[in-house]
């Protein structure tokens, strides 16, 4: 089979660069005649969707994936919401992000820009398209979608609708492409069209984004994993990290920023884990022990190494008791993913200890790592959460879908 | 053969844990005591050298690379007086880069940190060694070098000098190592090393960059190739447009700033070619050109659609007669590698229009492309040119080596 991603890209890349002059108001009235446009195939998005879902269930998918999959007018109205808020977002292109004059007189200034061209390669729910599809679009860039072949009938259907409106508004509509193809071989050639697609940004599970890691030479936007730990220090206020530890593991615990490790410190460990085991056994956590926590706590399982490696996205937290913070800092920079860490604590230097040395992309005292989401950090808006240090670091807004060009003014400056 | 590649970068994490922590003062006063014993090292390194130059010439590598491979008592002292300069800059890591208050209380700052562990593999100049090394320590990053196999003596004699001191500096000795291993196995192994190396930086030719991008699963800031365009606009001075040509063709023709097609418009052309045409021959310069620039310069060769897309890194010049700036902006967008680009004019709303435009790390008015370098933009150091999108673009001193932390308090915060 012979596939067109190639003049796909280059479609993206002729696009990126008209869409880059494109004024912000242009770009904000596209944004909602997409969400318009959206409630108006609302049936036949439906209709699209009922295949795919149709097409799951024979193939035996989990109903947790169904779930995911499924489509219904509320939720096709929660993707027209979502368009409407982008476009209320203030547009990141243009901003002088710094500027200086050099002893010469030569003028420079940074400007933030569009990236250019996007590969969003993701899984199953069908709503990260018109997620994925409005945030470039504000942020500038094209984007190339390649979603699950278990969506790609509501994918395509919701493509459809989104790019009808474009032409319209004035935006190039090569702009926003969805890859048409089901299978491997597409998706490696997207991970390979250096030069016209500047960035991958995977969203899934960890086998996709590792496989887009593998696979790529355009570089790629790390996300997802997080192993996140929360340190209950001697000197914490033992009612809030209860309240705090039940938040990070309970609240949601399918996310990657909900807590799989609770690190408590000896000294306080005889009166809080009895204290916090009941109201997580009560939510139906299940504890996996070290030995000195399972001496305090002996109903609860045994953990083992691998346990300390584990992002379970369940019911389910370590815990294990520890010497003092320096071990706690040592068992999080050893276990943990480098996404969200947290401390409770009244120490001073216990604080700034654990903030200066933990290498995470958020460090918290005295709060949930479930905070680390773009639109809980003021972003307005999420493509994913980066645990790579390169470019993006934590919650990834519209700026982290930027970069910058130098503007140097001269009057006729030559080097000597 | 087995590697030890692994255990080398599990150190080289270890220790930039401990760098991450160091203060700006002993970092500096390591720097300092690193290049004055490459001073007192200075024989055992020349010495090095000449096994390697040696065997350079038994293998019959080219005049140019032999002495880009040659050491001196001054090229010595060069690299000492290197090292001593990055120490006189300021230290990036710890800026709050910026930070906020949210709705709900939480403060959120973010934080300037080391990227952790960089790996830099590099071709031929040894010099290379001490600045990367140094460039590296400053902004609080191990490095794990790998330099090309024809430097390995004088390298790893470097290499000792410059560890020799951290111990005594009380800077983890782990944070700077050269890899031992000639062969090319090595070198893979540094570049699938994800969750130990945080980031490579090729430097070098175009062979080694791209065979770094295609085998490495680690990310990669791509530098190098400068394919550079120079646009005479119909209202330019055509003096200041001969001098900048001149310039950024002759000054030093062999480096990624250097232009290489000059784009003229087709009102001027006339009267400019005539013009510049003997400046450049009488500067050795081979001009390439289009069919209405060899109406104009009979006696220029045949630029073929090749030229357009070659990096000549020679005193050879495309030329291509353009109607006007769309055309100039065109051909850029479509052959440039997106490093630098400049127009000359004396017109406001070609100049707008050049610098919105033209995909490309630096875009200049009336200056010589030459100027894009890190000493340059005053970041009083320079370890590449990026032309990539992703965290860094144009010049990257010690800024580009960093990376971010947030880290934010609350006061028992949890997500509702």
């Amino acid at each position: 089979m012979s596939y067109r991603i190639r003049e796909m890209a280059i479609k993206a890349r002729a696009a990126s660069l008209r869409l880059a002059q494109a004024s912000t108001a242009k770009k904000d009235a596209a944004l909602r005649a997409m969400g318009q446009n959206l409630l108006a195939y609302q049936d036949a998005i439906i209709e699209a969707n009922k295949i795919d879902v149709q097409n799951a269930k024979e193939k035996g998918l989990k109903e947790v994936m169904i779930e995911r999959l499924t489509l219904n007018p509320s939720r096709i109205a929660g993707m027209a919401e979502g368009l409407r808020q982008i476009a209320t977002l203030p547009d990141p292109i243009g901003e002088v992000i710094d500027g200086w004059k050099r002893p010469n007189g030569l003028e420079i200034r940074r400007v933030r820009t569009p990236l250019g061209v996007i590969g969003i390669i993701y899984e199953s729910r069908p709503n990260v398209t018109a997620d994925a599809a409005g945030l470039c679009l504000k942020s500038g860039n094209s984007c190339i979608l390649r979603g699950g072949s278990e969506a790609i009938q509501s994918n395509t259907s919701i493509t459809d609708a989104l790019v009808e409106v474009l032409d319209g508004e004035d935006i190039p509509k090569d702009c926003i492409q969805l890859i048409p193809y089901i299978d491997r071989e597409a998706a490696r050639e997207l991970m390979n069209l250096n030069g016209l697609v500047d960035v991958l940004i995977p969203r899934g599970g960890e086998g996709l984004i590792r496989s887009v890691i593998e696979n790529a030479s355009v570089p790629v936007i790390e996300t997802g994993t997080g192993n996140c730990h929360t340190f209950i220090d001697a000197s914490a206020d033992l009612d809030m990290a209860a309240e705090i530890v039940i938040n990070a593991k309970c609240q949601r615990p399918s996310v990657c920023n909900a807590m799989e490790t609770m690190l408590v410190h000896e000294i306080i460990a005889d009166e809080f884990l009895p204290q916090v085991a009941p109201m997580l056994i009560n939510k139906g956590v299940e504890i996996r022990g070290c030995p000195r926590t399972r001496e305090i706590l002996p109903n609860a399982s045994v953990a083992i190494e691998e346990d300390w490696a584990t992002e379970y996205n369940a019911l389910i937290l370590a815990v294990k008791v520890v010497d003092d913070i320096g071990q706690a800092v040592e068992h999080i920079n050893r276990y943990g993913t480098k996404h969200s860490e947290a401390i409770v604590s009244n120490d001073f230097t216990s604080a700034k200890r654990f903030t200066d040395e933990v290498d995470a992309a958020c460090v918290y005292v005295n709060a949930s790592t479930r905070f680390t989401d773009g639109h809980e950090f003021g972003f307005g808006a999420e493509i994913g959460i980066s645990n790579q240090k390169l470019h993006a670091r934590g919650p990834m807004g519209l700026r982290e879908l930027t970069t910058h060009k130098y503007i140097i003014y001269g009057d006729g400056h030559i080097r000597t």
